[in-house]
């Protein structure tokens, strides 16, 4: 069989071993042949594919990014699905695997109900796909970000200073929420769950009472109770990107007015979506790779792949894309006990 | 309540952040009382006994280790159930929160059998208890392991030699295969699944012939086809301890006569367990603690914690430790896909 | 002798090994007594002094940050030399270990100048010091940045973007310098060297025509050549904070309008200064401390610690605070011709 | 100029930086032409040769090992200077680059004496040449070793456990020494300072007494006082592999033996030489790299460059390889004072 293989979306640790692991058994058990699609869904309107050979994908379980390169071009308004169908017959291609998140995988579901061949995989650094207990690229972000709030304690520390860190997660608040209870941290803001200022303010009183150099890790979609959501939108450019200072200088701004404690503002950023992926991210998306190899043999067109548990399970795509998987109430509560 | 902590068998990146999550959800929530035992069950026949209040736990997240020392001595040859009552009451301590593997965990059971209030946390850096997903300190080794690997991998590059690493896994292979399958190893040789000489130097020859350096994960634990387990256990000293070279340079030895490729061996040892826990390790650790702590606040005696899916659940002791998690043969076969 | 030792200015990776190594060799080989002083000259200024004991260094050479805490306060301006004597006087503390950047070593002259018996150890984490090859942090920091930028050259290549990183360097680039060389940047802008804004395009251009995903490294004390420098200073709040973007900003902005490349900034900030010291800044920061108490006792007053070569020397801090070291033209040339 | 480059001698972090360096410069400034000898000597007498064009060196400032191969062939003993000179003509090639420690340069310096145009590099993990303040790779080492006995001191301490660890340094111990003063070691035992067993069991006894899990670190060819050296020697097979335990082995069934402190070895071996190098490596194999281009362009044959305080400089080889340079008395004096 030929395959066509996309990445789509935000980049995140671990592409690159999902494609390792689907074109070396893919051309090892099933003997099928694949051609990489450049740029995501882009390269696959324009018709931009390269040959995907075994020798390609040597040694990628450890490279960050995606040597297909991604894109947040979407087919349906780039021609739709008969575009799409009309450059893979050119090709002889018989199927696609989708890797990307939840407007990619929602698209792979149109693609289905349209007829194309198509199998999908879950990429989501946020975490915040409900069909699966995990997604690569979420550890590396957790990893990541750990380890430089663990940095900069000390340097809060030294001078009593709050140090605020400004995280990923427009939407959930997975990645704070761990990286916050793996360093300690003294208050968590997440979207899901509302703060006032004044309890933040309560928190770092608590901390620096105590003579800790507060730390607040702040997802950046986060929004003080009563506040509207979309007032972070106001400051995005023409590129969707963050013109003024993000949620961690506002957070960072408010404390040092409030409580009168020297605060400091990282916003990690990129930092956390790039590099070497961690060895958890680089196994769960090899074994990612292998089984959307397995589900395209076994014709189960429509569906992705998930973890449940310890096994790796086919999930239907139109049950995969309903629902945000947010985080609980009751686990920030949890965090929360370990505050200060 | 009144409640002992202990920690015993091996130590593993995480036990601290147990301990932090116990104490503190303990004394924020319940109001409850703690005291570590020293060295493991030596202390709790010894009456070894450190107060443990919360100020103890304080940025212990990330600190490898365990701060109550730990040790392999058995409480039912020395003294058993009758001296640990005895102990307890005379501290008026009401339960014991015990964390450590398979033979702690079945030591609990008994002590819960004998009436002593326990309840359990796994603790176990091979992965190998079959009643929870996963377990802390797993991740860590699995990613020192990892980035071993990879810095190994470079220097056999540069000299064209097959590169040797022994990892932990006495008697399952889980280390190996995760830190195979992450790292791109073109041989993994688990104590589950028998291999013979031959099978291994043909994968060493394959990779060399399409020009790449072999890479060999070893669990210790393992022997060839054919072969008594046994093997191993002669080359060990009074302390348990391996006298001559282990799996790794046997295994190492053989490659170069059978192949003549110029052969390397590390074994990676101890720094597998020690040092700074995963991200990954720490909320989980964390996690296992303050639900421990619930457990004992609901009286919940004879079970321990466990991670099920995204969830932590209780389990029965009696159930946790009856059957080892061996590494099944499928997912062997499916790492092997990638060899080479 | 009873000596104090005091860490001003801001913190530096090293700082505790500098610390441990006064009192470690102190202790043992002159039989000195050590005092610290809290939150550098201020503790001195207020009395606020503690106990420094063998005990209290132990395990400090990894650890980050400073156990005396630091502050940018003068003493100077807060009762001056005499307050200081008065307060040494009191105590009985004969001499003064002050560990410090060009700011407190400047002090520290002005103390000697009026007779206080004090000894320098230089910490600038920017490498600005003349009298001195090295100073401890600077390694750790452009390993940070380093690490720093290879995850983000990942992420720049996957979506064809140009990554911009602001990096520490408010007078001298040599943060910059180093970690644009060890991360193959395509442009590496700093205080010392003019550059105009078509220069950088051109790079950015050009590494975009080879298909590069381009990495910018910028210190964030540089300004285009014709501007002033002073421009800077309007973007800081009462505290010294910099309110709107830095040069990271700018750059990114204006690289995205000339070139229409999407360009991504990251301001790594206090990340650099934080957590654990490198190898290098643990040796060398050690062997400064060592030799720092060796001063003392021989009564070198008046004198800073340097590394010269692989030597430990002694220099007269009247020459040490005389002139910034900065990046000769030569060596970013250099550097240059590595771009792209 | 058409110009060939090899690395021979065991790899080292940093050869492909400096590869990188030569390359971009000589390609830039100097219109040269590069080719690669593959796999040290080996490559020149079988005239084994291969074009290293600019796009070959891509982003090789952080990738270990070296893209040419190494080995330890001598080319005195296949063909000598005639046949190096008879390759070098055939192809037009009309100065060498040779990368290497001790016996590259020496023959390098052969080379010269014989007529033949050759400038050197010089790389030694163990940091060993006296004409040179360092040299890249030991950065590296001290830095894996230097995290590894962290990792190792923790679970030392959670068993009261004494950890030895064995370091590469089979003339010197700079590594040790370094890498033991960087991580708080107990004892450091080095070739170049005699220890008697009793000293090493009272280190040992001492930290014990104190708390203290005992860090015992120690180069692969260190004897203790009155011993032979050779005696190391007797446990290689015909590889130059050693079959047996090293010292680090012997040393910990020496202290358990003696103390009855349960002991443990791990021995680093490979692990110290690959991977990615760190980014003080990086930056000094790009400075040697392309110095070494310039020193060809100048025609400055017998020479090698080396780091001087912090300037690049050009030493004859004919002085780089006549001393080794061994770790002096007082510097281990001064590391011992830090012992316990």
């Amino acid at each position: 069989m030929k395959i066509a293989v996309l990445t789509a979306g935000g980049d995140c640790p671990g592409l690159n071993a999902v494609i390792r692991g689907i074109v070396l058994k893919g051309d090892r058990i099933y003997d099928h042949e694949f051609v990489g699609v450049r740029d995501g869904f882009r390269g696959l309107v324009e018709d931009d594919l390269v040959p995907l050979p075994r020798q390609r994908v040597r040694g990628l379980s450890k490279v960050g990014g995606t040597i297909l390169g991604t894109s947040r071009v979407s087919p349906m308004t780039n021609g739709g699905t008969d575009r799409v169908k009309e450059v893979m017959d050119k090709h002889d291609i018989e199927a696609l695997i989708a890797i990307g998140g939840e407007g990619t995988l929602t698209v792979a579901r149109m693609f289905h109900d349209a007829g194309i061949n198509v199998v999908g995989v879950p990429k989501t650094i946020d975490n915040d796909l409900s069909a699966t207990d995990r997604t690569f690229g979420f550890d590396t972000a957790v990893s990541v970000a750990t380890e430089s709030i663990d940095r900069l304690r000390t340097t809060g520390e030294a001078h009593s200073r709050c140090m605020v860190v400004e995280v990923m997660g427009r939407n959930v608040g997975w990645i704070a929420l761990h990286a916050g209870i793996a360093s300690g941290a003294h208050a968590i803001l997440i979207p899901e769950v509302p703060v006032t200022p004044s309890q933040l303010f309560g928190w770092v009183r608590h901390a620096m009472d105590r003579g800790r150099a507060p730390v607040v890790v702040v997802a950046e979609g986060f929004t003080f109770a009563g506040e509207e959501g979309a007032v972070a939108s106001d400051r995005t450019d023409g590129f969707g990107r963050q013109l003024l200072g993000g949620i961690g200088e506002r957070v960072t701004r408010m404390i040092e007015e409030a409580t009168g404690v020297e605060t400091r503002n990282t916003t990690l950023g990129h930092l956390q979506r790039g590099g070497v992926p961690s060895s958890y991210d680089r196994v769960l998306a090899t074994r990612f790779g292998t089984a959307a190899v397995d589900a395209v043999s076994d014709r189960m067109w429509g569906t992705m792949v998930a973890l449940h548990g310890i096994d790796i399970v086919n999930v239907r795509l139109r049950d995969a894309t309903s629902a945000l998987k947010v985080v609980p109430r009751d686990q920030w509560d949890e965090a929360a006990i370990l505050f200060g």
